[in-house]
């Protein structure tokens, strides 16, 4: 690792240390187990509208790519998202884990129960996505470095404090352990190699920051719910 | 198949039977054996602009999926051209084409040859993708219905009249006859379950027409060559 690499790391450590979505409140209180069983599942069925766009904006970032070397790598995230068969892959165990929480996998795939603010800030993920160049758009994604040890504590909060669940609801956090590691560690190379000047650099840590941000605004709507916003019907 | 399905897919054949590349005049010279080495170097290299963008016009159409999947199978075309691991897959098949015909694969990659016309015609293909309704992006790709019979012409014809080049070099085209059989085939299902109403018909003929377009002004560029256009180093 250069001089170079180890200060930016560092400083792309530091936003996430600051800024990442485990120090949300409405994280906090998930795993201290202080959730609703509507909570839980409020934020699993407005969560799923993250999942099911992340192979959308990891094709917009292969997009992006020149050269086959680092496609063969970023396509691999969406193999694991969509899976290689018909009920394999990431968002197929997040619909496990709303059946193992009590929602049916129509309420998620109908979008029925997002909120604006979940969609807002989906939306403007893949859009950052879309239209900045690959080095933020591959920055941006480094919060997969705090990932593992989030899913690690989860699994252990959800065992202990939602028992209501069943364990192999799980399924999804537990593959996240090692595929977020292996993403994150991969995503990082590239942008080490990538960043060279202080403009990129900044660039970089922007990105992350605005990620977390996005992180933490879905959970501020999902911790906000239907509490404040439009009458019910007010605008049909 | 439906008679909507009948008559929209009797459209399309009859675009591809009047505009597809096949007619170009450059294209039957080829296959008539009557190019010269250069002139069959020249259409390598430039051809190998627009193979080197399939996989990144697919990510574009990958990111406008909604589910899981319809993506499995796009995807699957990104993987033919980049390859499982290096050293596989369609683009490095066409690099060992241009070996096999005296070209250095360095003067594939470094897009040196590479003719205006040739760029636009390449980056007109992409932003289409990019900026179209998933419709329209995956009715252009339906040329994938005409490349079997070409490729196996090209075969032949490369066979009988470029013994020069050796068989090997060949092994793009001879992947591509299933290949784009099969490619050819899911993108048409997808069209003819999308494209329902008059307007929609339209836009699918519409756009495999430019697609037609695109692949027809690529050749003229490369038939033109360097004969007509700015003075070399003038815009230096």
């Amino acid at each position: 690792m250069t001089r170079h690499g180890d200060e930016l790391t560092e400083r792309l450590r530091a936003v996430s240390a600051g800024r990442y979505h485990d120090r949300h409140p409405f994280n906090v209180r998930m795993h201290a187990g202080e959730l609703t069983r509507e909570e839980l599942r409020r934020w699993i069925a407005n969560r799923f509208h993250y999942q099911r766009h992340i192979p959308v904006k990891d094709a917009l970032i292969l997009a992006k790519f020149d050269d086959p070397a680092p496609r063969r790598g970023w396509l691999r995230r969406i193999r694991d998202h969509d899976g290689e068969r018909e009920g394999e892959g990431g968002i197929e165990r997040w619909l496990r884990l709303g059946e193992a929480a009590g929602l049916k996998r129509e309420q998620l795939l109908d979008s029925s129960r997002v909120l604006p603010g979940v969609r807002l800030a989906v939306d403007g993920y893949v859009n950052f996505c879309r239209l900045r160049p690959v080095l933020d758009a591959v920055a941006a994604s480094l919060t997969e470095l705090s990932a593992p040890d989030l899913m690690r504590t989860r699994i252990a909060a959800f065992e202990r404090h939602y028992p209501w669940i069943d364990a192999e609801g799980l399924a999804y956090f537990r593959t996240r352990v090692d595929q977020g590691a292996r993403d994150g560690q991969e995503a990082l190379a590239l942008v080490l190699e990538w960043a060279r000047t202080p403009e990129e650099q900044d660039r970089a840590v922007a990105a992350l920051a605005f990620k977390c941000d996005v992180l933490w605004s879905l959970l501020d709507a999902v911790e906000r719910g239907n509490a404040v916003g439009p009458l019910s019907g007010g605008a049909a």
